[in-house]
């Protein structure tokens, strides 16, 4: 059987239990020119809740009653497929659910001799391109500068820094709570951490960053952004990634106040998706693969077991639960 | 006698009387290397606002006691100068005051066999290269893109928006009143004008923008600013100008709550200063001053007669009551 999870309602803020719903059908075959994946790792990402919303965005909504959109990785089961075979890996949007149908679209093999599968869902995939790019087209780092990452200790956040740490910058990050500060000047090397939660980010920052922050690597948005916003240096870059601190709150919060200093300060806030750099993502795999069997760029997860879970784990990320990336494994079937 | 208007105060919201004073000194005499400027006319600009807050920013602020800064245009009246004769025509930034001593520095001489004195204040100067610039290079405008210009009644943003018509853009431009609004359409060749003191933006830019805003040319900030965040087109540019909503806003508004959606578009929002692009002010103007001969570019000018009454046309500025560049006749000495 395949046991899957759907969207049952779309949230009010922080998604309930009652916005899910549990369904099993059959283990679907192959039509012509398709194959099944038995999916064994989910990504769980902040965007997954952009996507339980109606308005329109970058994609279209999950529809009501669907099976809830995700990354994920997995081996090739059957196949009417001429270029995908039984036992194949593979990355790609499958779904919350234990076996997918897919014509192929957006699926990429992987080679597990490089790294394990479930590397693919973070540093060898979407989080190390969306680090990559964002930081090096969208943020223009330039080395000796001085870098601040938001949701440092998170998927994407982790790799930024780590990049920024490669390309010769100062190395800020921001996260939530001592254990994950230590773990990035410690761990990953960064060069300071400051804890939102301890307070006080803009007195933090100006004493981290004396001259001004040249890029930002923005995950939250919200006050942290609207702080670092104050404390730009001339020229500075802000690539906006993600918003997580706003993708719950339906309260509409104070907006940012500070953007007038992109003015004062020649500054650029540009946001991106990392789908604009897809022609690009076979480069950035070869030079992140590289770092990564270097051991310059670590590649943390943070596994929740169980299909049934990922509700769960999607709420890891709004509370801060999480460190490094996200992902659910799905029992063995 | 040279009068001057000095700097007796800094203001706590919009300027006041007694924010002020009023100074009568003797006529200078030139030291070596320097020249005496008699001023016709003044520049009066919403960046003068800044100038009077003590924070720091891109230039200092002007001192307590200091004869206020502003840019004009005057002529040569006694020299010990290799650069400038008497008789010479100047632009520069000479203060609000009728005679001014200078070095030269920042001081260029003026063509008035091209166009009148004051036009080296509106569309052939710092006016038109902050209309030029910000549009071509900070906005990086292409033929057949929807632009909005704010302020588009006022000095930069009728320049702006004639320059994006020249460009085969189409041009909406949002001002305050129905005359202005006319005035845009029907003088100045804008494709649409939106009142913002009639109320609804939002509707009136989705009617006149079906397709999003590929280009916004900011100069008011706030409110307007945040509409059109909400409806941009993918790839779309924000130059940021000014932010003339809040220059005098002390209770510190609410923020900007839309620029999550500079995600969602692949939308980037710059900040610039003019002063960035000195290098190519000379290509900028010769460009300008074809426009201007061919009548594709028209310059108005709103002039208030009087030294004294630079404060108040100061205030014009944020009342909205000025109709193109905002000058002060300097009375003839």
């Amino acid at each position: 059987m395949n046991h899957q999870v759907r969207l049952a309602a779309r949230p009010s803020g922080l998604p309930r239990p009652t916005d899910w719903s549990f369904a099993t059908e059959a283990v679907p075959d192959p039509g012509p020119g398709q194959f099944v994946v038995a999916v064994s790792h989910l990504s769980i990402d902040p965007a997954m809740r952009g996507w339980m919303d109606a308005r329109p965005s970058y994609i279209p909504p999950v529809e009501i009653g669907a099976v809830m959109r995700a990354g994920g990785v997995g081996r090739v089961t059957a196949s009417e497929h001429p270029g995908f075979a039984v036992g194949d890996e593979v990355v790609g949007v499958f779904g919350v659910q234990e076996y997918a149908v897919s014509g192929g679209q957006g699926v990429m093999k992987i080679d597990t001799s490089l790294a394990p599968p479930v590397t693919y869902l973070g540093a060898l995939g979407m989080t190390g391109f969306t680090a990559y790019f964002g930081l090096l087209d969208t943020g223009k780092l330039k080395p000796g500068e001085t870098v601040v990452v938001s949701g440092a200790a998170g998927a994407v956040g982790s790799v930024a820094g780590q990049i920024a740490k490669i390309k010769g910058c100062r190395v800020i990050g921001i996260a939530g709570g001592p254990q994950k500060c230590r773990w990035l000047t410690e761990e990953l090397g960064f060069d300071a951490a400051i804890d939102y939660r301890a307070g006080n980010v803009r007195k933090a920052l100006r004493e981290h960053a004396p001259r001004g922050v040249d890029v930002y690597f923005d995950n939250v948005g919200g006050e942290i952004l609207d702080t670092v916003l104050a404390n730009l240096a001339v020229g500075a870059r802000i690539a906006l990634c993600g918003a997580i601190s706003g993708y719950n709150d339906m309260r509409h919060p104070l907006g940012l106040r500070n953007t007038t200093n992109l003015i004062v300060k020649c500054g650029t806030m540009r946001g991106f998706l990392v789908m604009q750099f897809a022609a690009r993502f076979g480069a950035a795999i070869a030079e992140l693969a590289a770092w990564a069997a270097a051991g310059t760029i670590k590649s943390e997860i943070d596994v929740v077991e169980g299909l049934e879970n990922a509700p769960a784990a999607l709420r890891r990320l709004f509370a801060g639960e999480n460190l490094g990336k996200q992902l659910v494994k799905v029992a063995a079937p």
